[in-house]
């Protein structure tokens, strides 16, 4: 039977975007729930500056909670070198770092080129243990919210530098924006597999134009076999109604398992902790399986 | 470039789910929006027992309102001999017939085995003239609400039958439930276009469960390159909340577009009808873009 990984992106990619700052505890208590479905892979927090991002400013805390999960495997976003000295130092086992293909979304990010981005990246990986797993999320990989569609070649010239220094990583080519159609998706990820042969791919949707699930489609038809995901669509700018973010883990769950591909996760108590992070203050949800068996519940009881 | 044809379901599939009675006025005037953002080939009613279905009892008034508009293919469904008779009468050009491949969903619909049903259909393609157009909907082709998963080899038997006498027609493999994944749409129009050579393939997406793009996608990569859409999703049960229905126009039109697929649909006006839609009283709407482009419209205009 096939089988594929579920990455639950929720606690950073999603808690990143809500305005009211979430308990530590409830966090954690959200992470044990969704360990209790079936979770093992998570990017659990950012190390990123704490007044820039108050939500992520008990990064330490979280990362020191899931290390008691026995299997449990959470990764930290750090996109930068000096972040990633903080990471390691919190006892983080698991880096992925971030960079943009995009030149002006690197610049609106981190202040700096992507040249210099992978540079530093080959400064983190130079001093790195042999034990500590490095995954790289390459940001605007197809679409930048400044610049359109990213050429593929662009994309390339940044993953050869990275090769060049890191052969190991697993890589994340990440829809950014969430424009980017199926057949672009299929499209890069069949050159990105002719010219790097026996990389690790993983693939990162969002859901905003209502793609996510098509995409996901294309990365797995194209060999991908890791996918990110946020619990209940977490991921939306709470500045922009309507406008959801991240494809939800329900519904990239339900894809595969109705495909007959292995996800390790149960969808019942997936879906109680979809609802509870519905109900928290100041989230905006996406997604569309929740809703659908919700009601579908509601005709069976009646 | 490529091109698609996209069949504006929302007048059948779509008003049929509305429980409450939408004025033959609205109605047109719907048609006339739906018209000048470019859409020319709709299932503008169903010619069925008006005690059964109010919302559809001014069938033979939109056929003739539809026949008022240059270049407008105005396909009506019926779902047994008398209704065909009735709708041929009512100046029809182009029918829809719909059959189940489930004998308990056809049962269900029309008291009639799929057998008795195809018979019919033949007894309605005898006396056909010449210049009627004939589509053929496949209910339950893929999944069926009572009996779950169609067999393949059931679905061809019964297009065996029908393309003995009806080798010309249009036919609509219909995801009635929502739940297939498009590993199974691929699958089954992959097996089509073996079976049968140089037919014309139709698919009809549902969207319950979010898997409305990617399966119109799938069906695409099959060559299929005509789709039935509702505007903004209309179709699904206002008795289950959540439970949306049709995948939406703006949703498969959006996916063609991003792709380089002509569709001559413009996006701006249908989205104005699309809000319109999502207005009447009682209209349970689905779709993604129409939400985020409005999101993204506020973004801009602040």
């Amino acid at each position: 039977m096939q089988a594929v990984e579920i990455v639950e992106v929720g606690m950073r990619d999603g808690f990143q975007s809500v305005p009211t700052v979430i308990p530590t505890g409830t966090k954690i208590a959200l992470m044990e729930g969704l360990y209790a479905a079936g979770i093992r892979r998570f990017e659990a927090t950012s190390f990123v500056s704490p007044s820039a991002v108050p939500q992520l400013a008990d990064a330490a805390e979280i990362i020191n909670a899931a290390s008691r999960f026995a299997g449990l495997d959470a990764q930290a976003l750090v996109p930068t070198a000096r972040q990633a000295d903080r990471a390691l130092a919190a006892g983080v086992r698991h880096l992925a770092f971030v960079f943009s293909v995009s030149p002006a979304h690197n610049q609106s990010n981190v202040r700096r080129t992507p040249a210099e981005s992978i540079a530093e990246l080959e400064d983190i990986v130079s001093g790195l243990s042999a034990d500590i797993c490095l995954r790289i999320n390459v940001a605007t990989a197809f679409d930048c919210p400044y610049l359109g569609r990213t050429s593929v070649d662009d994309a390339f010239r940044c993953l050869d530098e990275v090769f060049k220094f890191a052969p190991e990583a697993e890589i994340a080519l990440c829809d950014t924006t969430g424009r980017v159609a199926p057949d672009q998706v299929s499209h890069v990820f069949t050159r990105a597999q002719e010219r790097y042969a026996g990389k690790s791919w993983a693939f990162h949707a969002h859901d905003t134009y209502g793609f996510g699930i098509a995409n996901t489609y294309a990365a797995w038809q194209n060999g991908v076999r890791i996918f990110d995901a946020s619990i209940a669509g977490l991921g939306g700018c709470p500045f922009a109604p309507g406008a959801t973010g991240n494809v939800a883990t329900e519904d990239v769950m339900w894809l595969f398992e109705s495909m007959g591909v292995r996800t390790g996760i149960d969808i019942d108590p997936l879906l109680l902790i979809a609802h509870e992070i519905q109900a928290l203050p100041d989230a905006v949800t996406g997604g569309r399986i929740r809703n659908a068996m919700a009601a579908r519940r509601r005709i069976n009881a009646a």
